[in-house]
C-alpha cells in the first residue's frame, strides 16, 4: 500500500528522483540495439569505469542478483563465502548464494555490522582439508546492514589481510553512495581496496538498477556469460544504463545520499532528547536502528512504517531516503514522543 | 547502437510505448512498501489473473527468468522438460534452466518451431527407468521462435496429450500478445490449456517487464520463495506492476501486438513480388523468416539492422515492433528489391 | 599408512570383520542382474525394512551421500535444513548438502554435540517471509559428533515439536549401531521418531556401505532417482547388500557396537585416575573426547594415531572400534599416563 | 535375481574376479589411515600414475561420479560439454551433469558410437555470444556405447582439433580396458590424446571401483575437494584401491578384457551363420549388438538375460564379460539359432 506519511520502513519505498525518470525518457526515442550494444550502455559504463576505477560494469535488476554476480565470478562450489552472519547475503537473500553458486557461507559474528581479519581469521581453520569448504572470498556490506560504513583504515586492514590468506573480497554496496556520503571519499577510494563491487541504484534514487565493478581483469572473461545465465541480461539494457547516467550526472548519487544521510542524523539527534530511546548502532548513513519499548513500538506503527529489527530485542529501524525531508523527520520525532505519553 | 534506420532487427530494439512511461510516472508520487505489498501491483495482479483467468500472477524482470521460474516450480531436478531444439529455453538462455532448475532439456525438432504430441511421446521412452531423466513438463513457446502460433486445436490436442501422460504444460509466452492477435483470441483462450505461462511486457512495448501466470493452486505455494531465491524479486514492484496496468488498458497490449503484425504481414505480402526472396515460415505473428542470397544479405546489412537466422541456409530474420510504420517497411522493401541490382 | 599400534583416530581407520568379508565371497558366484535387481539386495532391502519399520531402504556409498539423499528427498531449494553448528553435514561434507541440494543450512549451538526444540525454535523466525529460507527438515546425529546420544525421550520430544512446526526430520545415522547398542533398544526405536535416516555399516565393520531408511510413504516415489542422479546407484548392488545381511545376521550390528562402546567405556573409565585428562562430553558411545595439555598431546601422537578436535581448547578425540581389544586400551591407557612423566 | 545361465545382459552381471576379492583380504588386516592416507591407495595411485602418464589418480564409486567428476574439474556452469546423443553421460546417468555441474551437454549424433570433429564444430558456432552455452568440454566413451573403439588416429584428429578450437577432452572408460586390449596399446596410448579420463574396474572384474586419471597439472588442484564434494570419497580407501592393485598386476586387466573381447567376436562370428540375425555395429570390445525378429527376440528372452537396445528397430546388445566361456557362447548361439525354429 501507499503510505500516507512518509515511510522510515526502508529507502526502497521511496519512489525515483525525477532527475531518473527525464533519463529514460529521454533514451527511448529510436531503436537501440538490444542486450546492452547501446550508446546509453556504453556510456554508463564507461562513466562507472573511470568513476571506480574498474575494469568493468556489469548491469543487473536487484541487489540479490549483483552479491550472486559478483561472488559466482570468484567461487568454485567447494569454495566459501566468508559474510556476517546478519549480512544481507546470509539473512535476506533466501538461500540464493547456495543455490545458484552452489557455495555455503561461512558465518562470523558481526560487530556493529562488521566483520575484521581477527573474525575471518577465526574460520580459516580447515583449508587444505578435503573435508572442509574452502574458504575463498570475504563478503562486507558497505554500508553495512546496521547503517555503519567500515573507515578506509578498517578496508585497507580487510584488503592486505585478504590478500594475504588469498581471499577476495567483494562488497554489497546497495548503500555504497551512503557510504561514500558519510566517509567523504571517492566511490574510487572504496573500490580499491577489493576485487569487485556493487553500486545499488535501486535505494539511492532509481526506478531499478544495480552495476556490478570489476577490478580485476581476470574476473572479466566469464562476467557476461554468468549474468545472462543467472537471469540478469536486460534485453532493453539501455534502461538500466540511463539510470546510472542520471546518478553520475552532478554527482545525483551524493547528494542523494548526503541528504538521506543528513536526515537519518537529524532523526538520530532528535531521538537524544527523547526518554526511553536508544540507538543500538552508530548513525553512519541513512538507517537509525534504536531500541523503545514494545508498546511504544506498536503504537507508533499505527501511523507510521518501519520495521521490528529485533523482536525480542525491541530494536527498530527506522530508514530515510533521498526525498526524506525535516517536516517528515520532525513529525516523526513528534509522533515517537507522543508514544511516550 | 541506435540505428539510424527502423531495426528489423529484434522487437525489443524498439523503446517504449509513451504509455508505459506515463505509467511509470504516474507510480511515483509517495511511498509504497515494497517487495510488491503496493496498490499497483495489487491492482496488476487482479487484472492479470482475471483477464487470463489464473490462480496467482508473479512479475519478473525478463523472458529467461518467467521461463525458468514457471518451470522450476513443476520439477524436480531429476525431472526433465521436453521442449523444441529451437526454443529459445534451449538455444538462447545460455543454460539458464539446466544450471537453476538442475533439469535437463529433452529435446525434439521442431516444425515451423512448433512441437506436437506425436514428437513429444517419442522422447518418454525410458520413463520408470532410473538411469534416465524423467520427463515432466513441456514447453512451447506461443508465438514460436519461427513466428509461428499454435491454433487452439493444437494446444487442446498438446494439453489433452499432456493430461494424459502425467505431463505438464509450460508456454514461454514472450511474444503471446502476437499470438492472441494473430489468433483473435482472449489470453484466457490460450491460458486455458496449460499449467503456467509468461506474459511478455518487453516485447510489446514495456520498458521491461514480464509476468509469469499461474493456472494451478498447486503452483502457488512456492512461487514467491522461487522467484525471491532466482533474484527476480523487484523492490520498487509498483514499476513493473504499473506497465502492467498500462498494457492491460483499453487493449493496449493487443493493439500493440495487431500492429506489429500487421506490419510483418505487409512486408511478406511486399516480399511475393521480388524474385529472389522466399519466405521460410508461415507469417504468423510479428516475424518474418526469408532466405536470401548471401551476398544480398550482406549488401542489405550495410544500413539495415536485422539477423541472419541460419549462416548455412541463408535464412534471415526480420522483425516488427509496435512502433514500426508502413513507411519503414516500404522503405526495407524497396532496399531488399535493391540488392538484387 | 598403516598404523603400527592400534589406532584410535577414527572407527573407520579398521578393517572390515571376518563376516563381511565372508558375505561379499559369498555374494559372487554367478550372474547377478545389476542396480540392484538381485537376490541379496531383495533380501536385505527386506530384512531392514523389517527391523526399523521403514517404508524403503536405499544403498549408498558412504555416510555423506546417505545424508544429502535423505535430506533432498525432503527438501526443495529455498528450504532450510536445520541442524548443530557441529554437525559432519555441516563440517565435514565439504559443503555437498549446499551444491547438492541448494538448500542453506540453519545452524545451531549444539550442546554436547545435540539439539533441541527451544534450539530449533529460535531459527524459524522467518517462516513465510520470501526474503529467508524456509526451515523444512531437522538433522540431527545419532550418536552425535560428540559421541553422545538422544535418549528415546529427547527424540520423541523432538518428533513432537517438529511434527507441531511442519517440520521433518532426518538423522544421520553413520554410528546408529553405536547409539542403539548404548541406549539397549531396538533400531526401530530410534526410527520411529523420524520420517528418514541412516543406518551406517562402514564404521560398524563393513568394507564400505551404507543404507538411508525411509519411514514415509511419500518420501518412496523419488528416491530411486535421487540416488542414481547423486551418483550413488551400484552397479554390483550385491556387495553392498551382502554387507548388510552380514551385519543384521545374528545382530552382528549390535555386537560390534556393543564391543566398540565397551571399549570407549573402559578408556573413559582408566582416565579417571589420569590427573591431567578430563573428559569433554558424557561417553555414550564409541568416542572419548578429553582434554589434555598439549605437550603431552604432541608426546602422545608420536606413537598413537588420533585427532585432535580442538586445537584451541587442547581436546582430543579417541575413538575405538569394532576389533579394539582391551589390551590396545590399556597400553594406550599407560602410554598417556606416561606423557605425563 | 541370478541367472541361471550366463547373463549376456550387461558385463556388471557378473561378480568379481577371484584376484580382486583376494585383494581386497589382503588390505584387510590392521588399522589403516582413512580417507587415501593409506599403503594401498598409495600404491595403486602410484602404479596408475606410471601405466597412464597420469599426474593423478582419484577413485570413485562408480562410472557416472567419474564421468561427472572429471568433467567438473574442466567446465564452468555456462560451459558446456559435446557429447554423442547416445552417450552414457547424455541418456543413462540420470542427468547427473546438469544437476551438479550445472552445465548443457550439446547432443552431436554418433555414427557407431563415435563422433568426430566434423560434427563437435557444426555445435561450436555460438563461441562469444553471452546467449549461449559455451563449448568447453568434449566428452566421448573409449570404448563406446556401440561397443566400437576410437582408433589412435582418431584419437590424434579429435586431440588436434580440440587442442586448436580451446576444448578439453574427457573420455568415459568404463570399458578402457576393453578398448585397450582390441587395439592392441597400451593405457598410456589412450590417454595421452586427452585432458582427463576414467579407467573403469567394475565392468572389468572388480566388486566396484572405478579411477579418474588426470593428465594435466591444472586440473590437480581442486580434484579432492570436487571428489569430496560429489560424495565419492571412500572412508576405507584401501579397498578400492586394492582392487586396482589387482588389476594391475600381472596385466589382469587385459587379460579379463582379452577374454571377455574374444567370447564377444566368438559369439559375432557364430552369427554369422545365422540367418535373420545382422550385425548393428563392427564388433570392436565385448559387446555384440544385432538385429533379430520380435518374436525371436521375445522367445531368448525366456531363458537368458539380455536387453532390447532399440525396441523399434529389434536391435539387442549381447555383452560378454571376463567370466563368459565359450560353452556359454555356444549355447547361447545354439539357443538363438533355435528361436529361428
Amino acid at each position: 500500500m501507499t503510505t500516507p506519511r512518509k515511510s522510515f520502513g526502508s529507502d526502497n519505498h521511496a519512489g525515483a528522483h525525477p532527475a531518473i525518470l527525464q533519463a529514460i525518457a529521454g533514451a527511448n526515442p529510436g531503436d537501440a540495439v538490444a542486450y546492452g550494444s547501446d550508446q546509453w550502455t556504453a556510456e554508463a559504463t564507461q562513466r562507472l569505469c573511470d568513476v571506480f576505477g574498474a575494469r568493468g560494469a556489469f548491469f543487473v535488476f536487484n541487489g540479490s542478483a549483483a552479491n550472486v554476480l559478483g561472488l559466482s565470478l570468484m567461487l568454485r562450489p567447494f569454495e566459501a563465502v566468508v559474510c556476517s552472519d546478519t549480512s544481507h547475503l546470509n539473512v535476506d537473500e533466501c538461500g540464493a548464494a547456495e543455490r545458484i553458486i552452489g557455495s555455503k557461507l561461512l558465518l562470523v559474528p558481526a560487530r556493529d555490522g562488521k566483520i575484521s581479519p581477527e573474525l575471518i581469521a577465526a574460520v580459516l581453520g580447515g583449508r587444505g582439508d578435503e573435508h572442509r569448504v574452502q574458504p575463498r572470498a570475504v563478503e562486507i556490506a558497505q554500508a553495512t546492514e546496521a547503517g555503519t560504513c567500515y573507515t578506509l583504515d578498517e578496508l585497507r586492514a580487510l584488503s592486505e589481510f585478504c590478500r594475504s590468506r588469498e581471499l577476495r573480497i567483494y562488497v554489497d554496496g546497495a548503500r555504497l553512495a551512503n557510504a561514500a556520503a558519510y566517509l567523504g571519499c571517492e566511490l574510487a577510494d572504496l573500490a580499491r581496496f577489493v576485487d569487485a563491487l556493487s553500486f545499488g541504484g535501486t535505494k539511492n534514487g532509481a526506478v531499478g538498477a544495480e552495476v556490478v565493478l570489476l577490478m580485476r581483469d581476470d574476473l572479466l572473461a566469464e562476467a557476461r556469460f554468468q549474468r545472462k545465465q543467472q537471469l540478469q541480461l536486460a534485453s532493453k539494457m539501455r534502461f538500466l544504463a540511463a539510470q546510472f547516467n542520471a546518478l553520475l550526472t552532478d554527482d545525483l548519487w551524493r547528494r542523494n545520499a548526503l541528504h538521506a544521510n543528513a536526515m537519518a542524523r537529524l532523526l538520530a539527534e532528535g531521538l537524544g532528547s527523547l526518554p526511553g530511546v536508544a540507538l543500538k548502532y552508530p548513525v553512519q548513513s541513512n538507517a537509525v536502528f534504536a531500541t523503545l519499548a514494545p508498546d511504544r513500538i506498536v503504537k507508533l506503527q499505527e501511523d507510521w512504517s518501519f520495521h521490528v529489527w529485533d523482536e525480542g530485542e525491541h530494536v527498530v529501524r527506522w530508514m530515510t531516503a533521498f526525498d526524506t525531508t525535516e517536516v517528515d523527520v520532525n513529525a516523526f520525532l513528534a509522533a515517537i514522543r507522543h508514544t511516550a505519553a
